[in-house]
Parts: C-alpha cells; sequence; structure tokens
C-alpha cells in the first residue's frame, strides 16, 4: 500500500520541468562527450582509487579516454554498491540504452561505442536536457568569467567567491582581479570598488547568486576599515602575510561580498564545512574531506547584519543538519538548500528531508541541486531525490498527517522548483 | 499489519492519565483566553517572522488579541507542513470543533469567535484538564515567586534557577534574591544560607524539581570557598566582575544549587545546550539557538560528586542523544528527559525513543514534557509523542523482538507516567 | 512481504560460518564457566548498577558466583527492555534451553543449575563454537602476552597497544616492556628495537593485526628524534614526565607503531574515542564514556604517512559514521570496521550499516565483530547484526534498488566474511 502512495505521489513529481540551481557545468561543453567524461567524474575516479586502483593509473598523461575507462572498468564491481555507481547504471540505461545491471569488462565496450555515437550527435546537449527536463541550470563561475558565448537564461551565471575570500594571497588571483577589474586595490575602498566591478559585470548578464565553500573553521564577522587597509594593502604589495592577517583578509572579503549582496539584491549560497586537500595524494577532486565540529553558531554575526540577504545554506556534514533546519526556522534569511556531496546519500537525504519538511517554513527550502560537472548527471540524481521526497512525502504526510495526495504533491512542488524561482528570481 | 498493532499499542497510551513534568504554565492564568494566546505561542510567531512577518506587525503595541490573530493568520499557509502547525490545528479541532484542514483568511474569524466563547465559559481550565487526561502540571517557577494562590498539588512548583546562576550580575536579580530572603550575602556563606531560605520556600510549597537551561559551554566543577567569596562580595557590592569572574560565580552558584538538591532531596533538571539570543531582532522567545559542539563530558564532575541527586537531563541537539542514552547507561543519578525544543520533531523524537529504549534502564527514562505556556498544547504535545511512542513499541518490541503487546504497552505505561512518579515523588 | 523478503536474504547469511574479527577472548578460558561468567560481563553488571543496585553488592569480595546471580537478577527487570538483555535472553535459550521469556527471581535458579551442567560438559567450548558457527577468534592481547598454550589458528592473536602509547610513564608497563624484550630502551632508537622484537615473537605465532582503542582528543603525528630521543630516555629513567612530554610520547609511540605495522604488513585497528574512568565510582569495566567532539580529521597525517598499512576504524560515537563513511570513500587505505559499544545498539546498527553500504566500496567494510569476553555472546550479538544487515539489504538494496536477493546477499556474505579475510589475511 505505502509502495503504491508512493508511486501516486512520485508520478507528478517526475513529470515536472527542473531549474537545477547549483552545478559545475562548463555552458560552452555542458554535456559529455566520451564515457570517459562520465566514469571521470570525481566520485567514480576516488572510488575506483579508494578501492585499489592507483592513482597514476586513472591519471596517466595522455591515455586516451576509452583506455581510461577500460582502466577504471574492472573496479566498478567494488563499488556497485554505492549510490553513486546507480547513478551511472541509470545514466547508461536511459540515455545509452544499456540493457544489463553490471558494466563489466565484458561489456564496457560496446556500451562506449554506443554511447559516443549518441554523444557525438549534433543535438546530444538538447537531448540531455529534454529527457531529463531541465529548464535552467545554474552555474559556478570564477570571479573572472567571461560569461560570453553561452545562453545566460538557459546556463544562469553564478558569482562563486573562493577565490577572493581564500586565495588572495596568491599572486595569480590578485593579478586575474587587476585584469578583471582594471583596479588595483591599495586599500579597502579601492578593493571595494574592484569587486563591485565583478558585481557589475555579472549583474549585467544576469547572475543569480553569489556563491562560496567555506572550511569548517571559518566564522564571519566584520573588520575594521584600518585594519582592512592595512592587509588589502600588504597583500597587494605582494608581501606575505601572516596567518592572523590572512584570517582579517579572509573575513574582509567575505564581509564586502556580504555588503554587494545586499547592495545588489542577490542570494548568498554559504556551503558550509569543507576541509580541503585532507588526503594529498588523492585522484583529482578526490582530496576533500569534512570535519563535523562546526557550528552555525559560526554565522550568527553575518545573519543578524545583513537581514536583507537571502542565504541558502548547505552543510556538509549531516550532523550538522539539525542546526540547519533550527536556524532556518528562526532567521528569516536562512534557507535550508540540497544535499551536499558526502551527504548526497539516501540515508542522509532521507532524514535531513524529513527533519526540514517537519519544522521549516515550506517557502524556505530548496530541495534539491545536483552539483554535477556533466550535464547528464541530473537525471539520476534528481530521480533519486525525487523517490526520497515521494517517500518522505507519503510516510510522514499522507499517513502521518492524514493529507490528500494532491497537497503533499504541491509541498513536494515547492521545494523542487517553486522555491528556486521565489528565492533566486524566475527567468525573464 | 503494522498499522493496526500500532493502533493497538496506542488505544492504552491513550486513555492514560498524564502527569506533565515540565512545563511553564503560569498557574494562576492556565488556560488561553483567546485564540492569541494560542498563536501567540512563539512557535507559531517565529516561524511566521521566519516565512516573512515583520516582527513590528507581530509585537506592535496596542493591537487587540483579534487583530494579532488576523495578521498571523496569512502566514499560516507557509508553515503548514510543520509539527507545530499540526498541534494547533489538532488543538482546533478538538478543542473549538473547527471542522477543516487548513486555518485560512476565509474561516479564521469564525473560528477565533467560537473558540472565544469556549474560553469564556467558566470551567474552561478544568474542561481542558480533563479531555487533556492530566492529573498534574509542573511549573517553571521563579526563586522569588510567592507561590501562592494556587493549588500545588494540580500547579506543581519547580525551582527555576536560571537568574541565580547566570544573571547574578544584573542589580535586579540580587535585589530580588535579597527581598526573597531577606539576606544580604557578603560571602559564599551567607550566599548559601540566602538560596537554603529559596529552598525551604520551595519545599514547603512541594517543589517537586530544580530546574535550569545551560549554554553549551557551561561545565560544571567546585570552586573554592576564598574564591566564592572574593566573587559574591565583590557582585554583590555591585562592582563589575570579569570574565573569569562571572564564570567562578556561576560555578559557585550552580555547584550550592547541587549541594541543596543533595539536602533536600530533589531532582536536578538539567536543559543542556542553549545559546541565548542568538538572533537579536528575533520577536519574543523567538531568538534562541544552539551550537552542537556540546559534550556530557562537561558534566562528569558534577555526576560523580552528587550521587544522591538524580539529574534528569534534556538535550537540546539530537547529535547529543547518544551521549545522553550513554551516560544514563551508566550513571546511576542520570536520566533521560524528554524531547527539548529543537528536538521535539518526530524525526528526532523517534530517534532518540528508540535509543533510549534500547539501551537503558526503562526504570531511567522521563518519556516526555510538553514546555507548555498554555494548557491546550499538552493535548497535542502528547498525543504526537504517544503516536511515536506506540510506533517504536510496535516496530522495535512487538515485530522486532516478540513481544506481546501488553508489555509493550507497559514499557510505553512507564516512561509515560511510572517514572514521573518514581523520579519527582507520587503526589499527597 | 517485506518481513518474508527479509527471512529470505537473512536464512543464507544466518547458515554461514564466521569469523569474529575483534574480541576479548581468553583462549586458555575461552567458554563460560558458570552463569556469573555471562551476567558478570560489564553489560549487566554496569546496567544494574546505573538502575540501582549498588556497585558493594556486585564487586563484594569473596560472593560464589552463584550469589553474584542471584543478586544481579532482579534488576534485570529494569533492564529488560535494552538490546544488552535480549541477547542475555537469546544465550540462555540456544544454549541453556531455557524456554521462559523472562529471567525473574522465580526462575533464575533452575536456569542456574542448569546452565552449570551444560557448561561443566568436557567440549562445551566446541559446542559454543559450533553452536555460533565459529571458524576464527580474533584476540586482544597485551604486548607481553607470551601467546602460549592455545591454536593461534582458532584464536588469533592480535598485538593491543593501549598500555604502550599511554602507559609507559607507569613503571610497571615499563617493567613488563623489559622483561618482554631484554632491552632497557635509552633513546628512540632502542626504545624502537624493543618494540619491534615484540612484532616479531606476535609475528611468529601468526598475529593479524595490530589495535589500540584512543581518548577524542588524541591526534597522531610523527616527532622529531631528538624530542623522542629526550622523552624516552627521561621515562625510562623513572622521571615524571610534564603533560606536554607525555603527549610527545604517546605521539612517538603511536607512530612508531604504524612503522612497524607498515613494515610487518599488518592493519592497525583504530578503535576511536573512548574516555576513560569518566565514572570513577562505576563498576568493573563499567566507568568509559566518550566525547563525540572528535573527528578523523585529527587522523589525517597518519592516514597520509602510512599508504601502505591498512586501518580498520572503528568509531564509537555514531556521529562520527558520516565521517567514518567519508574517509573510507576517499582514504585507499581506511576501512569501516564493526559497531563499537555504546554504537552497538540496532537504532545506530541500522543507521551506519545504510550509510556504509551506500558509500563506501562494498570491499572496505569489515561488517561487525562482537567485542565479547566469553564465547557464548558471539550467537546473540552476530544473530542481531545479521538480522539488521538483512533488513538493510531487502529494503535499500531489493526494494529499493531492484537487485536481485542473490546479489544482496553476495555483498552481505562480503561484509560479513569475506572482508576479514582480504583484510586480515586467510587461515593457514
Amino acid at each position: 500500500m505505502t509502495q503504491s502512495l508512493i508511486a501516486e505521489i512520485l508520478e507528478p513529481l517526475e513529470s515536472m520541468r527542473l531549474i537545477d540551481p547549483h552545478t559545475h557545468i562548463n555552458p560552452l561543453r555542458a554535456a559529455s562527450s566520451t564515457l570517459a567524461d562520465i566514469l571521470g567524474y570525481h566520485y567514480y575516479t576516488e572510488l575506483a582509487h579508494s578501492a585499489g586502483l592507483p592513482k597514476s593509473k586513472i591519471e596517466e598523461p595522455g591515455i586516451s579516454a576509452k583506455e581510461k575507462v577500460e582502466r577504471l572498468v574492472p573496479w566498478l564491481a567494488t563499488i556497485e554498491n554505492t549510490a553513486q555507481y546507480s547513478w551511472l547504471l541509470e545514466m547508461c540505461q536511459v540515455f545509452f540504452d544499456f540493457k544489463g545491471d553490471r558494466i563489466t569488462e565484458a561489456n564496457w565496450e560496446s556500451l562506449y561505442d554506443h554511447s559516443l555515437q549518441k554523444m557525438q550527435s549534433a543535438d546530444w546537449e538538447q537531448t540531455v536536457l529534454d529527457r531529463s527536463g531541465l529548464d535552467q541550470v545554474f552555474l559556478t563561475n570564477d570571479f573572472d568569467d567571461p560569461l560570453q558565448g553561452f545562453d545566460t537564461r538557459k546556463f544562469v551565471p553564478c558569482l562563486r567567491t573562493d577565490d577572493l575570500v581564500f586565495h588572495l594571497t596568491q599572486p595569480s588571483v590578485r593579478e586575474r582581479l587587476q585584469r578583471a577589474t582594471g583596479v588595483s586595490p591599495g586599500s579597502s575602498g579601492s578593493f571595494k570598488q574592484a569587486i563591485g566591478r565583478l558585481f557589475d559585470h555579472f549583474k549585467a548578464r544576469g547572475v543569480r547568486a553569489c556563491a562560496i565553500s567555506l572550511p569548517p573553521d571559518f566564522s564571519p564577522s566584520s573588520v575594521t576599515a584600518s585594519a582592512a587597509d592595512a592587509v588589502i594593502a600588504k597583500v597587494f604589495c605582494g608581501s606575505d602575510l601572516t596567518s592572523d592577517e590572512t584570517c582579517v583578509l579572509s573575513r574582509f572579503v567575505f564581509w564586502s561580498l556580504a555588503e554587494l549582496c545586499a547592495e545588489h539584491r542577490l542570494p548568498f549560497d554559504l556551503m558550509i564545512g569543507v576541509n580541503r586537500r585532507v588526503y594529498e595524494h588523492g585522484v583529482f577532486q578526490g582530496q576533500d574531506l569534512f570535519d563535523s565540529r562546526v557550528s552555525l553558531i559560526q554565522y550568527k554575526a553575518l545573519f543578524n547584519a545583513f537581514p536583507s540577504v537571502v542565504f541558502p545554506v548547505s552543510v556538509l556534514s549531516e550532523t550538522s543538519n539539525q542546526e540547519l533546519v533550527s536556524y532556518s526556522w528562526i532567521f528569516p534569511n536562512v534557507v535550508t538548500c540540497g544535499h551536499w556531496w558526502y551527504s548526497n546519500i539516501p540515508v542522509y537525504i532521507e532524514r535531513d528531508t524529513r527533519g526540514r519538511l517537519q519544522a521549516v517554513p515550506q517557502t524556505k527550502q530548496i530541495g534539491y541541486y545536483s552539483d554535477m560537472y556533466k550535464l547528464e548527471f541530473a537525471l539520476p540524481k534528481f530521480a533519486m531525490y525525487r523517490r526520497i521526497l515521494a517517500k518522505v512525502l507519503a510516510e510522514d504526510f499522507v499517513i502521518g498527517r492524514h493529507w490528500c495526495v494532491e497537497k503533499a504533491v504541491s509541498l513536494g512542488k515547492t521545494v523542487l522548483r517553486g522555491n528556486i524561482e521565489a528565492v533566486f528570481g524566475k527567468s525573464d
């Protein structure tokens, strides 16, 4: 009975058109060219490496796409239990007519060849978008991205600011900033002028959000103008900063971004909790982990100081979800956002979804984003989320609270799409 | 099959008479006078504010009860997914004959008027107590409460001590203490004499527990007499304390309270983990949050020093529940207590209940308290808890461990009521 | 339907032969002699004490085994809800023909007498091994254990190193080391030589793992040779160390053990998170608890420095499980291991199992160990685990991902046994 109820709720959710509010898509090459673009996703390379495949085999310079796939395939047997593998299988079944339930050394090559043929069709990108029901895909753009050559109504710019907040001590980042803005900051004022120009550029191209990922020990606060002046002058001279000065610099830049978000009425996506390069010898993008000892209390000053800025917050550790629920329940400007990375696994998604639907205003929940690098991933990831969402709606609302199916479906649509339009703005 | 089993277990639990071992009821005005007393509960004002209703609209001076409700009603649509809203609906359906499944701008006024009529009946308070099956309601009394004008067998005094432990640096708190006790403390000895008088006063009026809420960074320990003498003398002179001295003061007062609990054989309710005034511009009582980085190891010295004092412990963060389970499993004087505030949501109650029933002696679990401010809230809150309790008893004990229904019901009754009588004492 | 599916998956898992990869069995007295060996297990004495039985009654010198049981039995009523009690009941039913569903003051004596008769049979140990399906039982051996007098193919030595890392400041530990190795260390070099001899001794007797339990605040790192020389010289002179020096000593010894594990290709079991002697007046082995504020980021340097050493990691707090899942997903040398102590409770096992099966390569998961002190405990503990494992396989894989039963069973067998052989080596 529950299974058929879940199916009844799932059906209308599956026929919805989607907006994906956070991805790492390159809009100039949004879809995959070969199966290596899919199997080369860090979720597979890092799992295969974790299971025993040397990094040197995966990242050997000069190997062809087909050889890369051939090297990864034997390791798939070790990870076929994972949710990540289930996405792979679903992609191959839906997009590439794969009929098996395992990708093996015996069948991978025909899959490779057949998928290649599909991906080489001229309209592959649009085919994927259509089959996935995607209306819009939000991007993660470097601050100096020219934002040229693509349709910003389909691929929506978002200003990623990690480099500005955490890597301004690197000469290359400062040079990129100077080149992009024409400003050589010597004080906090001219620095703000520089990043103001970035916002102007992004606003002119339809930016919908400013975004950043943050380490567990970061705690934003305002910085006095004189302290800011001192570190800006010092870093743009090329002098080395002490660790205290680096911390002041990060806080100043972050706070300045929040001020610009307020000025430009732009949501500021906070992705809280990642430690970078924990496994230094890991594969590309497979080196980051986290420390669950983090609290949203670290963001108290920020949430209080910027009541007009909406903060869609993602947390990396599932132990942070109840704090996220509670802070969103209390702060008007805090919104729950998606299921990020190590928490993007059914067991955590289900429980986090329950907590949010039971205690946060329904208008303050961004249900899901794919975080994808290639367009094909939206389909299985959103499919996973919708199945869990339908299960929670069936169990907690229709069975648990005697809601009718229509009302439960409506709640599902609100968190799946309605709130994305409300928070980030409708497409033009 | 599971649903009918749950129903079979639920029925006897629902027909039980209840004791509510922690509330904020004012015994002189225990029941609501208008719907504004219900909708004005911070759970609704803070959620409506979080969803977008300005604090200035909610707390505008001089607005009538009816106007307050009128302003809140349009925002209920944004929170109808929440567990908190489900309590509201159940109260309106049970107490005020409300037939709808949504309170809207179209139907609120007739609900308001009809409920007003009900609440104006002379025996409304007793009607609510009877309909809710409440035998006793524990209070949260200020240390200088005269405890007069109500039946202490029905409304049971509990001595709330936050002001003494954390706010003695405020002149008004010291004045209240001096007025209530006739003592002007100049040393640790005379201070203990003063609070001893508070205990005498409360004991004479049938007090059943001492209680306090504690911030995540508090760690009780004993203080030397000389250090205590110094801070007591200084604070009662009206001098400002350093933050170290304030910490010594809090620890000394807290430890002295534990000593008095031992002397008077009184349980000491610890409600661990709240950060006050995190959202400074939030609505009344809607400003507090928490930091999940807290551990019961901070209470090691306390639990060891007072083996004769029973500590019913509530934790605010669900990430603390396994520690609570484990500390109650090991320490004879630690008892699990209810599901507090941000953890009083079905998803967390269910899991926390599972952990406790699976690993803590059944005699050491206080199942639930309502934490209510108005009497009508006990009914939907206890109803929510009992449904979850019945589900856990059905799934984990009858199905999972092949218990008969009677045995499962008996376990349910023990945590719902029996242990409250055992821990806090039977009514006279 | 789900229940019959679970039963279908459970059946082949229950008929498997087992290896128990972590126990505290004394191979010279592996099975129980009386019911007091079972009820004297700290899980029962600490729960009875927690429920109210004084430690002085439990640990009174000179009481007979039968009297000890007689004193504990009346308290079983208070803990019959616990998972721990369910193990007791299952042991009595399976091994001692107990027919009841409660052990009471009325029936305990006949159970005692009947079980005594059983346990006195000459082949009791083998009977228990056979009935439990146990092929091998891993031990926890003191570093100076002679490892004589038992069959190391059945009872597999593991080198426990807590004493070396944390208690070398005790003269008795240093004396034991000198006696066991013939080395009187005066420098880091001679100390390494000494523990190298321990490894040689254990290797000669078929050791399969080095193991240690670690407090939440431990963070391994390498130590310079000069710093190591200084603390080794000082501690072996019998001088008292400062707390900083004690920390250096622990880190140096720990790091040296990891180096020897690398050299001898031995897995290093890390059991992370226990605080010892939190409840100082608790019963024997019932004094330890934990602090959930711990992170695997503390092991970053270790995991990076020893890529060739496999670290089967157990975490004490369930809030650490997602970190364990994620670190095992990224680091090739980190393996999830069992459900330890306060997390060895169905509600936590189920969720932790879900997280691991959904996101960690199936080859990197040690499903379960019993942690038992007496041989009879393996049966009910593994039975509990297998029931949960079958439930997760049924719900998440057969229903959730449309796997066939055979594939789900195969995954179950891999985590239950296959990986133990792969990680620790097959028996000879």
